[in-house]
């Protein structure tokens, strides 16, 4: 009984998160935002990737940050300290974002003003691959110590995602990490996937991951 | 509705895994096989560890392994080529272990004749953390490139661990990572925590490590 229930409960919640995740994503394209979720494990760099962003972009676009933490509002502070935009949401134990927590970011900044929104989601390889956030693309990070073979055991995240970023390729040298390994196995689960190597802390790369970013803003706004 | 009907569920199945992890606990409280739950990020170090583990106590400790991964069979086979029953759950999507999969494990191993059974839960800093295995011990590992800031962002974790491991202290010399800040926020969570600090890589503190094990695996056998 218990296993019947739990299934219908959350395929009815799935469901009404689809929905909702469908009503921001068309929400924001009409206001030629482009809405943005970045995931990975913890510590991988998300902060850092978009504090670095936020510097090469400035004045060059509008951006503003939904960040996503289970406790403390220290990563928003980072962001708001560099002038951009920033909302922290607390999910106060909940391991992943959803559409209508997004939803909830969204009302709260004025994105009508914003040209690219990105989503710091909850530090997590597993369960915000799940939900669809209304995100019009996904974006992972992997950094180097965490280890070559995490394409093998967690597949769904390389699956939903537009673009990889292979950060921390500085720690290379201190590292067994396989890059030709790594890259075959992401690409054998997603064949259509970008990977991009950067150092959010030497800066090598970024200037891929900002073109990426201004590529995709630019065709974005171009859809009709 | 819709959150309603998810809290009941919730509340069952915790209810359902609190009894069975007591379960679990009893069962190897009899046969005197302490259990450990060792949990991390994805790529902190946990297979890492388990075989530097094995390596160590061969011939001194009977060992048995469970690994729990989403997908993937690589991690047990690695701690099998080492000569140690080892098996491998794959959780098929699930975030996290509870005590039903555990007892599943149990089962399959022949537990009567080992000293120390390891859990390697899935890797995430979130949701391991808010089911009980059903482990006497529960052990983190949090990696140096992680950063110093995880226990303000996954307090669960950090509260729950009877130890907590901080791996890859050799990426010390790359990182920016404040060893006494860190120290201090992961006890201001839990007073209680041992810390050690480690590098599976090179071997340092591994001496450390070792000595934790045998001395709770001795004082485990001594309980009555």
């Amino acid at each position: 009984m218990g296993d019947i229930r739990l299934i219908e409960v959350k395929e009815e919640i799935l469901s009404d998160n689809i929905k909702q995740a469908a009503e921001v994503r068309e929400r924001l394209r009409k206001t030629k935002t482009l809405l943005l979720n970045l995931m990975s494990s913890p510590g991988s760099g998300k902060t850092s990737l978009i504090l670095q962003t936020v510097e090469s972009l400035k004045g060059a676009m509008r951006i503003g940050v939904i960040e996503a933490d289970i406790d403390s509002t220290v990563d928003a502070e980072k962001v708001a300290a560099r002038g951009v935009p920033a909302l922290q949401l607390r999910t106060g134990g909940f391991c992943h974002l959803d559409a209508t927590m997004v939803t909830q970011g969204v009302d709260a900044l004025a994105v009508k003003e914003l040209d690219l929104v990105i989503i710091e989601n909850v530090g997590n390889l597993v369960c915000p691959a799940e939900f669809d956030t209304g995100a019009h693309k996904n974006v992972m990070i992997l950094s180097v110590p965490e280890g070559d073979d995490k394409p093998l055991k967690y597949p769904l995240m390389f699956s939903v995602c537009d673009l990889l970023v292979v950060n921390k390729i500085d720690y290379l040298s201190l590292s067994d990490f396989d890059m030709a390994a790594f890259r075959r196995r992401a690409l054998s689960l997603n064949s259509r996937i970008t990977i991009l190597e950067v150092s959010c802390k030497t800066g090598a790369g970024i200037r891929g991951w900002i073109d990426w970013l201004k590529s995709e803003v630019a065709a974005f706004k171009g859809l009709e």
